[in-house]
């Protein structure tokens, strides 16, 4: 009996759907290798179809809360008023399905050119773990007065012990599996209410994995570690926003936007997790054969190893860094080979076991 | 008649009496030179102080209130918890001086080594404009449950129309004598009460300043922007926690914490500005003269240009520029020669009018 899996497939706006295809041609060849299947489910979402439909997470919510996973391109255009998706979309999913942890991997892939002179792949090497449905995120605040010269706005930030348990748990875990290093990065000595509680959950879930040791940043001070000493984190765990703004960095270090990947998972099994690239639908590049599928199959790899099928996960990522490696340029109209040229490749190199 | 100043020093902790007492020699050249006189008053401050007399901002704030400018060196020990000296004295001075503006000038200096691969000086030349006074940086917040799995906590930011204000408009009549564009940084997409805010403000004060091109990028886009292309940005004002944390990035891509400055400005001449090197006070390195009095000196420079002595200012950065360019390394035991002699060379390159 061979295993299938439902997943949910939204490709999205702009470059979405390009680079989304290629993870799928690659999901193709991995499934004929490693003998195992999908029923695959596309939905249209996003930027478009909101246009169209006035359609937004609602309108999807039931149909892709019993799939396995959802494998998810990007979504954004100029002619969608800032935050609209953002909040009715993606926080949305993030909060209704409980994708407690945003999971980021910073790696630098052998081959790759990282603007931060000097370093190398040995040096970089981590995965930040970010909160994902709480903190300043809730998007919550108020605003007395507006308008006028006396306008005062309140913008909250909500954290939970057992928002920032489960999250701090999985960090926990995720070390044990690897250099035992766990890191904390907030603004505790500024942040005083959210930081004591963040601290303290730390210092209680640490207490059940003593094997791990643990470190704290200041995230102001982060932004001088994370590209000038990677080498100091393993895995790093942070609140939503600061996450927000630190993985952001952390792509950068490890090529770009293109080589980035990102989890959203559900830890308590109660909704499916979603997988995606960290770009965005770079609408000005949509339709040219410019972008850069790794981000996309990287989060085909991430899926893969979710769903169970580890070794599919490994060829996947190992096809993708042998590509990336060879690319004279990460994106645009010098990489050297079309987007789909690109996804072609992998696919063939995972199909033929070369990877 | 000579012009005569009244300044407070405050040395503070670590290497800060180091790298303050280079910025005093170098003051002393650039009185001889330029024919002017300042009375200093030296104040103990910082974690030694605080240990010994349990004194913080509120002991020294009527001496310093009626200087014309604060020489600040830098604050910290790990004998002293974190938040006491942050909250008990810098944010104190901060909010008790209104130093509305937190303004950092991110250059990259000739001959000065940056970890960006292919940065240029003509590509990096923006100043950043951080609220220094309100946001998260309030500090409030509330706990309920605390200690227990219920424990929640809240986290306040607050914004109001004119702390916004005054700093948006410094920073528009700061692009006015520049480039002319001026970029707001937040997350507006997200932190809606207090993004909308910030964006009203910014369009009201920007109806002054019709030739200044006003231009938005949310945080976690800016640290791409930042390192990857800092010549899209001018003046660039953002609220204090976004500012905390790019500015800690903007010293990255100028060659690091050593050569990076700053001035807290009091806008309406209610109180003293305070100007001070962005670097801590590095216990683990004081004494030893490794410190790099660069980011002092600097902030001697800022200084010297708000007290209206702008040739004075001028001459004291170029011959700090050229001193870095000449350096083996920014810092520690290779950096070719110790803080004091750098500060003599920088010293006399003023006095002698080399600069
Ligand atoms: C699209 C946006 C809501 C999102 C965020 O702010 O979390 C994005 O920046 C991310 O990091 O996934
Ligand atoms: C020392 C600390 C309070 C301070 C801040 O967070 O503002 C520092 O990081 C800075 O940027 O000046």
């Amino acid at each position: 009996m061979t295993n299938s899996y439902a997943i949910a497939v939204l490709p999205g706006d702009g470059i979405g759907p390009e680079v989304v295809g290629c993870a799928l041609e690659v999901l193709d060849a991995a499934e004929e290798r490693f003998g195992f299947s999908t029923d695959r489910s596309t939905f249209a979402a996003g930027a478009n179809h909101y246009l169209e439909t006035g359609e937004l997470f609602d309108a999807v919510e039931a149909q892709l809360r019993d799939k396995q996973a959802i494998l998810f391109g990007s979504m954004g255009d100029p002619r969608v008023t800032p935050g609209i998706l953002e909040r009715g979309f993606i926080l949305e999913m993030r909060q209704r399905f409980q994708q407690a942890a945003n999971v980021r991997p910073v790696r630098l892939y052998p081959g790759v050119p990282t603007p931060i002179a000097e370093l190398t792949p040995e040096r970089c090497e981590m995965v930040i773990v970010r909160e994902n449905t709480e903190g300043a995120y809730v998007g919550r605040g108020s605003t007395v007065h507006a308008g006028t010269p006396n306008a005062v706005a309140m913008q909250e930030s909500l954290n939970t012990h057992d928002g920032i348990e489960r999250v701090v748990d999985f960090a926990f875990r995720l070390a044990l599996g690897r250099r035992k290093k766990l890191t904390l990065c907030h603004k505790t000595n500024i942040l005083v209410a959210a930081g004591q509680l963040w601290q303290q959950v730390v210092a209680e879930v640490g207490a059940r994995y003593p094997e791990v040791e643990v470190d704290y940043v200041h995230v102001d001070a982060m932004c001088f570690h994370l590209p000038l000493t990677p080498e100091r984190f393993d895995v790093v765990v942070t609140d939503n926003l600061f996450g927000d703004i630190i993985t952001d960095l952390g792509a950068v270090i490890q090529g770009g936007l293109g080589v980035a990947t990102s989890a959203n998972l559900n830890l308590d099994g109660s909704a499916p997790s979603m997988f995606e690239a960290i770009h965005g639908s770079a609408p000005d590049i949509a339709g040219k054969g410019w972008a850069n599928p790794a981000g996309a199959i990287l989060s085909l790899a991430l899926m893969l190893g979710h769903l169970g099928e580890g070794e599919a996960a490994r060829a996947v990522e190992a096809a993708t860094v042998e590509v990336l490696g060879s690319l004279p340029s990460l994106a645009g109209a010098d990489m050297g080979a079309s987007t789909s040229e690109l996804g072609s490749r992998i696919a063939a190199i995972v199909r033929e076991g070369r990877a």
